[in-house]
C-alpha cells in the first residue's frame, strides 16, 4: 500500500480553517491565488506519491551505513533528493533574494506534510535545513548569508542543528561544547554532540552544522551559550575538523542517519559566530519554533499514511458478515468497531492537520502583516498554537499509527505489511524538538500568560463563535455536535482560568502538574472547532446545490469527533482542576 | 535495566483485591495457605529475575532461525526452558493425576505475569501448552490423556493452537483445513495454518498441535469444525506429515517463532479427534478463555517491566532543577510532568493486574466451588471479567510501554536502551487471542446479558460498596478519590443500562458501536474499585500501627488513578450514549 497525497482535504482545510482565502483577500500573500496554491499542491502531491513514497519501505529495511566516517543512504535516496531539490521544492519557502520562491509557511506546511507522509525519514532532513535558513536570515552576518544561504535555499547543501550532548538534552544549560576565538574572526569549536539528524550523509557535497557552544568566559547556564556555523567543508574546499563518530540503531526512521558528531578532535573545527555572543539560544529558538511546527506536521503525515493503509486493508479484507447481510463475508470496513477505528484515525488526523495549518497561517501573518498590532496578535497566536501543534499532532500520530496496526489484525504485526513501520517511525516525533512534556509546560507557563491571558481568551472566543453558528444548524446529520463541542470549549475555558489563576498566585507546581492534560484539552477544543468550521462550510456548499458527497462526509467526521473524541474534555478538565495534590505522596507511590 | 519481580505488590493485590485470604478461609484452595502462596511467588520471582529476564534482550536481537524446516531459538533459551520445567513451573497449575501440582489459577496467574515480564517471547510458549492441557483434560479421550497429558504438564513437550488460516482469522467460519477419517480411528489432516506461535522450535523433543479442521461431510460455518490432536512425532517415533514452511519477520517478540504450518503435504498428517465431531470450536474456546487471561497478564507484565525501566532511568537521569531546589541538576523523577508519566504507568499497571487476578480467582471458584449456585455465579463473573482482563490489560500494556519510551527521551528511541523493545513486544497482545475489538463485542453482546443482566449488576453493586466505604474515609490523603470513583461507577451503571436496553430492543448496531468505549469504561470503574480496596486495606493497616511507607504509597496511587485516569469515564459514557448515529454517514466520511 503506498501513499496518495490527500490534496482535496488539504486544500479544504487551508481554505476553510486556516484562512487561506482570507489571507489572499487581505493581500497578505502577495500574488498568490488560491488556484495557484492548489496547482502547486497537486504538483507536490505527485512528487510525494511517485518519487518519495516508493523509497519508504526500502529505506526502512536498508537503513544507513557508516563506514570510515562516510554515511551511505539507502538505494535511490540520493537521486530522489536531487530530483526534489532540482524541482525547486526545497526553495519553496526560501527568501527570494537568495533564490527562494518566498511562498507562505502555510503552503509549505502542506508540502512538508506530504513529504513526510511519503517518508518521514526523507522529510526530516529538509526540516533542519529550513530551520538553519531561518536562523541565518534573522541572525547571520552578511558574509555568512552570502556564502551559505543560496546553496541552503536550493538544497544543494543541507544543514543540521547541534544542540544535544550526553548530559544536556531538555536542559541545555548543562552543555559543555566550547568555542575559542582564533583571532581572525573565526572560532575553534570542540565538543561532542549526539542525536544529530542527517549529521553526515551522501546526499549533498557539503553539510552546514549549526552548533551551540560556550565561549571561554561565558557565564554559566543558558546565558552563556553561543551559536556557531561549522561547515563540513571550509570555503577553500578543505575538510573541517568535524566527523561522524557513530550512528544510532533506532526503533524507526531507519533511513535517516542519527549521528554522534565530534567537533575538534584535531585542534578545533573552524566556525563562525551566528548572532551575538552568548545569545545562541535565542538564535536556536528561531530554528526550533519552525522545526516544532514541522515535527507536528510529521505527526499529521504519519497519521494520514497509516490511515490510508488501514482503510485500504479494511476495504479489501473480508471477515464476518455485516449486520443485515444475508450471506458471504463482508469487508471488515463495514463492521461498527472497525468503522470506529477508521473514523478515529481520520478525525484525529484532520483535527491535527487543521491545528498545524492554523499555526502556519499565524506564523505567516506574524511576519507579513503590516500593522504592528495585527502582527503582534498573529505572533501571539502562533506562539500559543505552536506547542499544541507539535505535541497534539505527534501524540495522535502515534495513536493513529497504533490503531492502524490494530485494524490489520495479525498482519499488522508482520513487518512486510508496512503498518508496523509507521508505528515505529511515529514514535520519535513526540520526543524530538522538545518532548511533548516540554511543549505542555511551554504552553501553560509561557504562552497562557501572553498579554495577560488575552491571547488564549481570544482563541477561546473564536471557538465559541463557531459553536454559536453550529447551534443554529438544524441539519440532523450534525447529531450532538453542537452541545458536545460547547461543553468541550467550556471545559477549556474553566481549566484556562484555573491555570492562569495558579500562575498569578505563583502555584508553579499546580501549573506544571496540569500541563499535559491541559494541552490535550486545548487541542480537543481547537480541533473540534476546526472540524466544525469545515463541516459548516461543507453544509453551506451542499445547501448551495453542490452535490459532492464529500460534504456529507465532512459533517459526519466532525460529528464523530464531537461525540466520540471531544467528550474526553470533561475528564481532562477534572484532572486539571484536581490539581497537584496527587504529587504530595508521589515519591511514596513510585517507591512502593 | 533488568526486571525485579514485584512480589509485595503481587501478594497485596492477591490478598486484598482478588480474595486470596477469603478463598483460603473458605477452603476453596484446599491446603494452600497465604504463607505458602507467598513463598512460591518469591521463588518464582527469583527464577524470573535470575534466569529468564537476562534472555530478553539477546532473544530480541538474535530472534529465531529457520533452516531446512528446523527452528533454532536464541542462545540460552533451550537451557532456560529446561531449567524452568525441571523446577516444576510448567506443572504448577496442572492436574495432580498427571503430575501437576494442582495449584490455583490465581497463583499461576501471578507466575504467568512474572514469566512474561521477564520475557514476553519466553512466556507466550507455555501459555499455549497450558491451554492445550485444559482442552485435553475437559474434552480428550482417556487414550489421548494418558498418552499426552503427563509430558505436557511437565513441559517435556509443548503444544500449539492451530486456528488461523489466511482467509480465516477473527472469522473462523471460513476455515478450510480438512480431516478425513482413516478408518482406524485416526484422521488425515491437511491444510495450511498461519501465525502459529511456537509451531516449531528446538526447546523440546516433541510438539503437540491442536488443529481445527473440517470433516468431509461437515456443515458449513462454525458448526462444522472439529478439533484434532496432531503430534510432530507419532507415538511410534516416526515424524508426522507436518512441517514449518516459514517464520514471520515481526515487529516484536522476536524470540518467539511465529510459524506457517503445513499439514499433510505428503498424504495427510495423522491426527486424533478431540471431543465430538463438529464441536471443535467448543473445545477450542476452552483453550482460548484460558489464553485470554494469560494474554491479559502479558499486558500487565510488559507494563510492569516498562515501568521499572522508566523509573530506574528517571531516578538516574539528571536534567533541570526541581521546584524549590537551589542549585545543581535534579533527577527527572522529581519533575511534575515526569511524575505524572510514572504514576500513570504504575496506576494503569496496578489496575490491570487487579482485574486479571480477580478474573483468575473467579475462574478458580467456577471450578472449585461445591455449591452449584455459587459455581454458576463465579462462572458468570469469570465470563464477564475475561474480555475486560484481556483487552484493558493489553491496551494499557501498549500505553505504558509507550510512556516508558517517552520518559527516556531520545534514549528511548535507541534500541540498545531496551524501552523500544517493550514498546514493540507489547503491540501484539491487543491483537492475538481475539482482537480487543472482538473482546469488547463479546463483553457487550454475550456477557452483559448473562442471567438477564444480573452478573454485571452484581459486579457494579460490589464497586458501589467499595465507594460507600471510601466516602466514610476522612484521611486527607485520599483527596478527591471517593467522589471521582463514585462518578465513574455511576457512568458505568448508566452506560450498562443503555446497552442492556439496546440489546433487548434488538438495536445490535448500537451495542456494537459502543462496545469499545464501554469496555474501557468498565475497566476504569473496576480498576478504580480495585485500587480503592487496596488503599482502604493499606489505610487500615497504617491506622493499626503498621509504619510501612508502602501504605501511604497505595493511597496516593489510588488517588492518582481516581483524579487523573478514572475521570475519563464521563466522556466514555457520553460516547456510548451518543450511540450509533455516527455510523450513518461513516462510509462517506471515510471515502472523502
Amino acid at each position: 500500500m503506498t501513499y496518495r497525497a490527500p490534496v482535496p482535504d488539504i486544500v479544504f482545510t487551508m481554505r476553510h480553517v486556516a484562512g487561506l482565502d482570507r489571507a489572499v483577500a487581505d493581500g497578505v500573500y502577495g500574488d498568490l491565488s488560491t488556484d495557484l496554491a492548489e496547482t502547486i499542491l497537486e504538483e507536490a502531491g505527485r512528487f510525494a506519491n511517485d518519487v518519495i513514497a516508493p523509497l519508504n519501505r526500502e529505506g526502512d529495511k536498508h537503513g544507513v551505513v557508516l563506514k570510515d566516517g562516510v554515511v551511505t543512504t539507502a538505494p535511490g535516496w540520493k537521486e530522489a533528493y536531487k530530483g526534489w531539490t532540482e524541482a525547486g521544492w526545497n526553495a519553496l519557502p526560501g527568501p527570494v533574494e537568495y533564490g527562494g520562491q518566498g511562498l507562505p509557511t502555510l503552503l509549505n506546511s502542506a508540502c512538508v506534510e506530504m513529504w513526510n507522509a511519503a517518508s518521514m525519514a526523507f522529510g526530516i532532513g529538509p526540516v533542519l535545513t529550513m530551520g538553519a535558513i531561518e536562523a541565518l536570515v534573522q541572525h547571520g552576518s552578511e558574509d555568512l548569508k552570502s556564502r551559505y544561504l543560496e546553496k541552503l535555499v536550493s538544497g544543494e547543501w543541507t544543514a543540521t542543528m547541534n544542540l544535544t550532548e550526553p548530559h544536556a538534552g531538555s536542559d541545555l544549560a548543562a552543555l559543555r561544547s566550547r568555542a575559542e576565538p582564533a583571532g581572525d574572526g573565526t572560532y575553534r569549536v570542540t565538543g561532542q554532540k549526539i542525536f544529530i539528524t542527517y549529521g553526515e550523509h551522501d546526499l549533498t557535497d557539503n553539510i552546514i552544522h549549526l552548533v551551540l557552544a560556550r565561549l571561554p568566559d561565558a557565564p554559566a547556564g543558558t546565558r552563556g551559550i553561543s551559536l556557531f556555523l561549522v561547515p563540513k567543508f571550509l570555503p577553500d574546499g578543505t575538510r573541517n575538523d568535524v566527523r561522524c563518530h557513530s550512528i544510532e540503531h533506532k526503533l524507526g526512521i531507519h533511513a535517516s542517519p542519527t549521528c554522534t558528531m565530534i567537533f575538534g578532535d584535531n585542534g578545533g573545527a573552524v566556525g563562525w559566530l551566528v548572532g551575538e555572543e552568548n545569545r545562541g539560544l535565542n538564535c536556536m529558538f528561531t530554528m526550533m519554533n519552525n522545526a516544532r511546527l514541522a515535527v507536528g506536521l510529521q505527526g499529521v503525515a504519519i497519521a494520514e499514511r497509516a490511515y490510508q493503509q488501514a482503510l485500504g486493508y479494511a476495504n479489501e479484507r473480508k471477515q464476518g458478515r455485516a449486520i443485515g447481510a444475508v450471506e458471504g463475508m463482508s469487508s471488515i470496513a463495514v463492521h461498527p468497531d472497525v468503522q470506529r477505528n477508521l473514523l478515529t484515525m481520520k478525525a484525529l488526523t484532520a483535527a491535527a492537520r487543521a491545528i498545524c495549518y492554523m499555526t502556519a497561517e499565524a506564523i505567516d501573518r506574524a511576519y507579513l502583516e503590516e500593522d504592528p498590532a495585527r502582527r503582534k496578535k498573529a505572533h501571539e497566536r502562533a506562539s500559543l498554537l505552536t506547542p499544541v501543534a507539535k505535541a497534539f499532532s505527534t501524540d495522535i500520530g502515534m495513536e493513529v499509527a497504533s490503531i492502524g496496526v490494530q485494524v490489520h489484525g495479525g498482519m499488522g504485526f508482520i513487518e512486510e505489511t508496512g503498518a508496523a513501520q509507521h508505528f515505529r517511525d511515529a514514535r520519535i516525533a513526540p520526543i524530538y524538538e522538545g518532548t511533548n512534556g516540554i511543549q505542555a509546560i511551554d504552553l501553560v507557563t509561557r504562552k497562557l500568560p501572553l498579554s495577560g491571558g488575552e491571547a488564549v481568551r481570544t482563541q477561546i472566543a473564536a471557538m465559541r463563535a463557531t459553536v454559536a453558528r453550529l447551534l443554529k444548524e438544524s441539519t440532523p446529520a450534525f447529531g450532538m455536535t453542537a452541545p458536545r463541542l460547547r461543553d468541550t470549549i467550556e471545559s477549556l475555558d474553566r481549566a484556562t482560568s484555573h491555570l492562569l489563576q495558579s500562575l498569578s498566585s505563583n502555584a508553579q507546581g499546580e501549573a506544571l502538574a496540569g500541563a499535559t492534560p491541559y494541552l490535550r484539552l486545548f487541542a480537543l477544543a481547537q480541533g473540534g472547532g476546526a472540524l466544525a468550521e469545515m463541516a459548516l462550510a461543507a453544509n453551506a456548499q451542499a445547501a448551495g446545490g453542490d452535490t459532492d458527497p464529500a460534504h456529507a462526509g465532512r459533517i459526519a467526521l466532525c460529528r464523530f469527533f464531537a461525540e466520540n473524541i471531544a467528550v474526553g474534555a470533561k475528564g481532562l478538565e477534572e484532572t486539571v482542576m484536581s490539581g497537584a495534590g496527587f504529587l504530595h505522596d508521589a515519591t511514596l507511590a513510585l517507591a512502593s
